[in-house]
């Protein structure tokens, strides 16, 4: 099943990408002037295969799921508040939810694995794997089925959306106690100790950081991940959220749409992607580089420049909501600016 | 005439500033998470002297001249372009168009000094002071009272805009050849070398970053501009649309609205703003680092930190269009999320 997705992604379209790059090049402006903006229509160009395109539909997929670590004293906040923020989603409180407004995005809230009942709700996709995973000091965090379960949720989630309208997707989650993992991820896969990869999450204190310390450099120990074989990492230290988003990246690759990653938890899910599939690296844009303390180490590991640094450690989708309205202008500055020649303006002397 | 404006500029309320510190520690986030936008609906609160405000009106006012200078060859495009490009931006064909249409603010063009001849138009407002200043590395740009009349002219055109509605302002401008005033005000203001502060403006070859560090040292040599005094400054080195652009915050600051600085030629005039009047100072943010060699330093000058940093060197605005997004974000989420209380969200353990 996972194969059948990962044989559908194809090479960017690098023709596309050449034609936008030679009409930013005629558009009344400096040549490049207008910097990362450039070269994100460019990239877009080459992910929708075609020289301009306009981004209709944003969306946002934020996946929730609860983490067995978090009986470690790995977390500021209690795990009951992993649910309570679910629905906060759903009624349209949370910083996630602003923010997508402001920038014209549809919110898709998803159960990927939360410790608590959740009633139904129209805009709840429930893909729940089990309620929580297990305590990553002790042993693997699920099995390697539920691991592969919870990626092809990730897809099937993708591919649902779609057919809504979808032109690119920006990642987003919740999950109390989910940089715990995330960080353990990150250690596992760029060989960084503990130390230089964990902070402080939602604002533990000196102690919540040992005891985070503590926990990766026991799941690690304990659990042995092939830092060759995404799958295996994801089963031993992930969650349930973070395999959903796995699957989002892997869906968006395989459909030609761009993927905004967002902060620690997502970039960590697009480590593990771009282990399973090198192909979906491409088709990746970041959004931020967060405050949280490892996450520059695992964007220059994936090497991508975030577009923004405002110092964001909140998760959610809120980074990805920011750069999805500059990946938006990004676009209409190539499709909407008039050329030297349209407008009777004089080249460069 | 000055004077009586600079009275009216107020500290600004920093009891609104703590209530709404108070109120982001009170959201549905961890606190502190949302980062420089935290900061950022702080320091709004602020300026409009209440705890949680909407952003309806976002302005850019995108002030054109010409310059003297440019027969040294510093620039890459012709003085034309000048002209060509008010044109263009009357017709909705520059990125400044494009990107203000996208964040929902209005542009107002204003001549401050074309050297052209530009035919009336229901969106110009001509303030013309002269069909371009003269030539800096031969004596002052302007007269002494030029100066101050194209700093007055900024604040009745800021005013004029007040009556249609304006929240906040983005500093935008166009003039070819400007980037090497700008550069001089900064190396008279921060005592810096031209050669740390001179760029590749609008993109000019090796020889022409050399024709511009000697117009530079030129225009210093010749005319000993005392960096104490802001007006004797612009008078020497400056241009029409920097004495606008200086006139908009002056405006602002007496009217307690928030100024979005743009790039290196804006944050020239923010220099000179904050000479003439230190009290501008809390009105000001930077929305971006320019790719822009010598911005950096000026923007450390004035003790700002940018919100973006994503290699724009276009100016017209467009950085303060992106940053005007940003501030509007950054309210929304103050005022529309949830606080803990009202989700029912448990708190930090």
């Amino acid at each position: 099943m996972l194969d059948q997705v990962l044989a559908r992604i194809q090479a960017p379209d690098h023709q596309a990408a050449a034609a936008a790059a030679a009409r930013q090049g005629r558009l009344t402006k400096p040549a490049g002037s207008l910097g990362r903006l450039e070269d994100l229509s460019i990239q877009l160009a080459a992910i929708y295969r075609k020289p301009v395109s306009a981004i209709r539909h944003k969306v946002i997929i934020t996946m929730a799921g609860d983490h067995g670590v978090a009986a470690e004293g790995v977390s500021a906040f209690p795990q009951e508040v992993t649910t309570q923020m679910v629905s906060n989603f759903l009624r349209g409180g949370a910083a996630i939810n602003v923010l997508a407004r402001y920038v014209g995005a549809r919110v898709v809230i998803v159960d990927m694995g939360v410790a608590g009942d959740l009633p139904p709700h129209p805009d709840l996709v429930v893909k729940k794997i089990a309620p929580g995973t297990a305590n990553i000091t002790r042993g693997p965090a699920m099995s390697l089925a539920q691991a592969e379960q919870s990626v092809l949720a990730g897809v099937e989630v993708f591919e649902s959306q779609l057919d809504r309208g979808l032109d690119i997707l920006g990642m987003g989650e919740m999950g109390i106690g989910n940089t715990t993992p995330s960080a353990a991820i990150a250690c596992a896969l760029t060989g960084e100790s503990p130390e230089s990869i964990v902070g402080r999450g939602t604002g533990v204190n000196d102690d919540g950081l040992q005891r985070k310390i503590a926990a990766v450099k026991k799941a690690l120990e304990v659990n042995r991940p092939d830092a060759g074989d995404g799958l295996d990492i994801l089963s031993k230290l992930g969650g349930f959220e973070i395999g959903g988003l796995v699957g989002l990246i892997l869906g968006a690759a395989a459909n030609s749409k761009a993927l905004m990653v967002d902060g620690f938890i997502s970039t960590a899910a697009a480590m593990l992607a771009v282990t399973i599939a090198p192909a979906v690296h491409p088709y990746l844009i970041a959004a931020h580089r967060s405050q949280e303390y490892g996450h520059a180490a695992m964007l220059s590991w994936l090497g991508l420049k975030p577009l923004l640094d405002i110092d964001l450690r909140l998760g959610e989708g809120t980074g990805a909501a920011l750069g999805l309205s500059l990946a938006e202008a990004a676009c209409r500055l190539l499709a909407e600016m008039a050329t030297f020649e349209d407008a009777g303006v004089s080249g460069k002397a």
